[in-house]
């Protein structure tokens, strides 16, 4: 798959709750960096469609199914895959395992807004073509 | 509705990210909050839960659409509504709102497991005749 | 005296790390809870200082001694003390405590900085005289 | 220097806030993952400790000087140096910097408890000649 890729995520004591396991609310955040990883790959990053597109990658609806918890210090793989893009929005599919195990299974929608005052915006087309014919080395 | 409830959250600095407005994964921690507080308000709390029962609610799934974003200073209600009781899981439906306009929808899986491997387990009897019968304040 | 205050937390999931209590880094969001809550109480929010000022308080230094862990469910007490006012600056004790056992101490600095590129600047006189003889109800 | 140690921690928006720059707290969660990393290249990790000896190293008193804001997508350097080890706790300085600029520096002192009711224990012989003796590579 060209549009896939995946990120090694350490588990710190910041990640778990007193469960003894990682808590539900930070694997937003592994998936996240997982995504920011794979546009940063593409020569894309967060900061800089901010500054100079005034447009955020915001993240309009998510689904999570947790299969299994994770713990401290365990190393887990945050995999992330294009599948659609339209107009305005990219829709991701992710998943969380270790070793070859799967933890998490996500569907993420992420929605292109302005930066001022969150208005739908369309993708610029700059950007739209990068995210197309790019391939993550 | 016998089973709803809701929670007002104040919006901190801890709950915002660089694009101004509240990060996605803080309204996971809302919503537990909120659920949180409605099983208190029925005489159940997570900490007894866990040393009485060996048991732990744990999300199993969660689909969220967020609409609109909040920002610093705001007070939102966060509403939480037990929808259905199963055997071993509780499906609630969650809306945060902001003087009456709506930011956020989600329903959220919730499932009972044990405490020490995180197997699936019924839900003890006197807490789900509990959650059936008794009616927040 | 006229200058402290305190703020009731509730302790969630959310709080507490795989070790069973208060995560350590968690403490400092309830301290500056505390702080918000001691501002607005004299009428002054971070995000009216953000747009009306371009000013924000930032924490400059802090040194915190934990005595004693929470946990989940607990309900702690915050306290925030104003120290002393300089030109740029703000000095606040703070406490947290548990059925009036100490938790936590700390030594707060809050400096005064332009909200653009966080150069120290004068604590705008309006806001000073405000925190000066303003008492909390 | 024998005992100090330096990891990279990459800015994501999970650890801004709406100020535009990285929130306060989460220099206290890079600051944790540079001991952590510092300990399992000699050897050791949190989870094992607390499997194994049943104690826990915990943050017994911190002190941060901040002095300048790092931003969406920095990379930062997080160093850690072992500056005293006594019965019950070690003592580290830790610095975070952004391109040989130094952002932020901070002294920590840990102790040693035991996981079930954190008393002050010895720090386990093995483990302390383990600190001593051993290079990180």
């Amino acid at each position: 798959m060209i549009n896939s890729f995946c990120l090694e995520v350490r588990i710190y004591y910041e990640d778990t709750d007193a469960g003894g396991v990682v808590y539900h609310a930070s694997y937003l955040k592994f998936l996240e960096r997982a995504r920011t990883e794979w546009l940063r790959k593409k020569g894309i990053t967060q900061s800089a469609l901010l500054k100079k597109e005034q447009v955020v990658f915001v993240v309009n609806s998510i689904y999570i199914h947790y299969r299994k918890p994770a713990s401290l210090d365990d190393i887990l793989k945050v995999s992330c895959e294009l599948r659609n893009i339209k107009n305005c929005s990219l829709v991701f599919r992710q998943q969380v395992t270790k070793k070859e195990q799967l933890l998490l299974s996500a569907e993420v929608c992420i929605a292109c807004v302005t930066s001022n005052n969150f208005q739908i915006k369309k993708i610029p087309i700059a950007i739209k073509n990068h995210l197309f014919y790019s391939t993550p080395s």
